[in-house]
């Protein structure tokens, strides 16, 4: 909880839902009956709608990315290091839209919400998302708010992959793309990690094949796995050593009960993981990381990146950080060498950090720097 | 199931079984009360006991490291690449000696033997052990088999630690040391990997506090996950590029159902995780991850391994691989660096790999070679 709203926060915020009750065709064939959206916007969009930019999240994210929902509230939105007047993605000089993903679990249409055909809750019968999917939702969220053409649409890791895909399906709605973190596919070491991870949430008995809901029940042992595989492909070995190294609970160092925790990073990732299956959806999990699996970007333009950003209209800024071994800097300058050899225009920047795949969200002076600067340009087009 | 016996093959072995009935106090200060040792030995001890070589395993190994058990054996013992006539460990030259480490579940007194107090399985009640513990077990076999010192003593891994551990605890009785993709203590990140993997366990239903074997049931959900993370890890991204990339099990790329499996590295992970589930006692696997977690070669000695080694009078052989990032180059060079400062002879090869971690298992030819030629020094001074 703020003692006062810091100075270059966006202040105290509130969460907006929309409607779309137009069928959504997926890619899946499938057919999304209507929709909510709920989404946060901090700045003022300007008289001819130029000035704003569109936040994608990424796997465990929310619309929830700037500011505070009350005084009470213990910590700010997820990007607030970001977001925020002075901040590289300047309200001041932005209109900034953050919303939640349908297929999540913090207020938009997925899994928790309920099934028109059934009443009950969908559960494991959402259908299967692809990242195409949120980015034609967030089409109508663009439309709803009267914006024709989005300044930059930004996102980090997952996000980027939203981000990037925008820019491929409509290209003339967006003038900048801000890819951070991100990667064009995943690798197989990315694929193993997520498969561990909802391996670990359907063999939880508590799942029970997703319909957990019904149950009043929660795959919380399963969820808090998960999270810990998360956690530790998001920090660095650097990170993880600066952080907790070898440092003991106790002085001990004496060989308990089996169960017994003696090293600071046990309990940190045993805290992260029960914080987390108490907060967030399993199956919107499992629906997460598929997405991020399917990712291909060029699977449809024959497996050739440069002919799938021959399609792109915008220019882009791509950041990496030299330990992030998630989304390592290779699998960036794999986009750059694209967008150059396609003729987009790109700006790139490796970060030197030792946060991993988490330095995306941190403030990191030559991060902040470069990224405030890219996006005084972005500023000077609106 | 081999159609003959190849060639450079130690061939059909048997296994011994050795029993040790004084007390064996351990590092946590209970006493192990007597325990059994399985061991398999390959060539012939020399007249004078001179050219023995001990091989330590690691996490999930255990005493069967060559040849076959039988014409009817799919596989030959896991190290089969590196012991043999003519192979780096030659046994036209050396009397081999590989055992099962206490506290495993092949055949050497661990949870799953009898507790001589209740009549019933130790289960989780075995003494939590550490690597010195395994050192002081395999000193017995060493008298057992009248070998006061040994030529060399070889592990990988976790086998390394307690080749380390050997090279302090009793310096006058190993000439040289071979430490093979190992470190002094394991990072931050390591402690990560195994905390997760124990948890997968720990979490699952059926492991009941340790107690499984009461009712006739085994975690395999928990062994499965704890295996895939092993996999994970022990493989490099390249090595996991190049065997699976995003190949897929159909062509279909198709979102099917939330449990489907599209790509390969998906069923490879499930298959290798249900094999172990099978083949691998949890009670143990706890054990020895936690054996790996305490290991810390200098901390007896003002945390400086410097001070460590000073105490050592054998030589060293450690080599490392380019891709293993459970156990990098860069900790290897940590251990060559404390030997050359303390004064100890050392030679230390980096060998170009895509395998990972799992390189060392591997058959890769500057490997054997750089191997065989430090073994043909080791057999001349026998």
């Amino acid at each position: 909880m703020p003692d006062a709203i810091p100075a270059d926060s966006v202040g105290i915020v509130e969460t907006q839902k929309v409607r779309f009750d137009e069928p959504l065709m997926l890619a899946c064939g499938r057919e999304l009956p209507g929709f909510d959206l709920v989404y946060e916007s901090y700045g003022e969009l300007n008289a001819t709608g130029s000035n704003a930019v569109l936040i994608c999240h990424a796997l465990s994210g929310h619309h929830h990315a700037a500011g505070y929902h009350s005084m009470d509230e213990r910590k700010p939105g997820w990007w607030d290091e970001c977001i925020g007047p002075g901040k590289p993605i300047d309200t001041d000089r932005f209109f900034v839209v953050s919303l939640n993903n349908i297929g999540g679990c913090h207020g938009s249409t997925g899994p928790t919400s309920i099934n028109p055909e059934t009443g009950k809750p969908w559960g494991p019968d959402f259908p299967p998302l692809r990242a195409r999917d949120w980015v034609h939702s967030q089409v109508r969220l663009a439309d709803h708010l009267g914006i024709d053409c989005w300044a930059a649409i930004i996102g980090g890791s997952l996000g980027g992959m939203q981000a990037m895909r925008w820019s491929l399906e409509y290209p003339d709605r967006l003038k900048h793309c801000v890819v951070i973190a991100a990667a064009m596919k995943l690798s197989a070491q990315n694929l193993a990690f997520n498969e561990l991870a909802r391996q670990a949430i359907v063999s939880d008995p508590a799942f029970a094949d997703g319909r957990y809901m019904d149950n009043d029940a929660i795959p919380a042992q399963g969820l808090a796995l998960a999270r810990m595989v998360g956690h530790i492909t998001y920090l660095s070995d650097e990170a993880m050593a600066n952080k907790f190294g070898r440092d003991l609970r106790s002085g001990s160092f004496e060989l308990g009960e089996a169960d017994s925790v003696e090293f600071q990073v046990q309990s940190y990732l045993r805290y992260q993981g029960s914080q987390f299956s108490g907060s967030f959806d399993a199956n919107t999990y499992i629906l997460m990381t598929r997405a991020l699996d399917y990712f291909d970007l060029a699977r449809e333009y024959d497996n050739d990146p440069v002919k799938a950003f021959a399609h792109a209209r915008c220019s882009f800024f791509v950041a990496s950080f030299s330990t992030d071994w998630r989304f390592s800097p290779a699998r960036s300058r794999e986009i750059v060498d694209a967008l150059i050899e396609a003729d987009r225009p790109v700006t790139y920047v490796e970060i030197e950090a030792d946060e991993g795949h988490d330095a995306f969200l941190m403030p990191i002076p030559r991060y902040l720097d470069v990224f405030s600067a890219y996006m005084r340009r972005v500023g000077e087009g609106c």
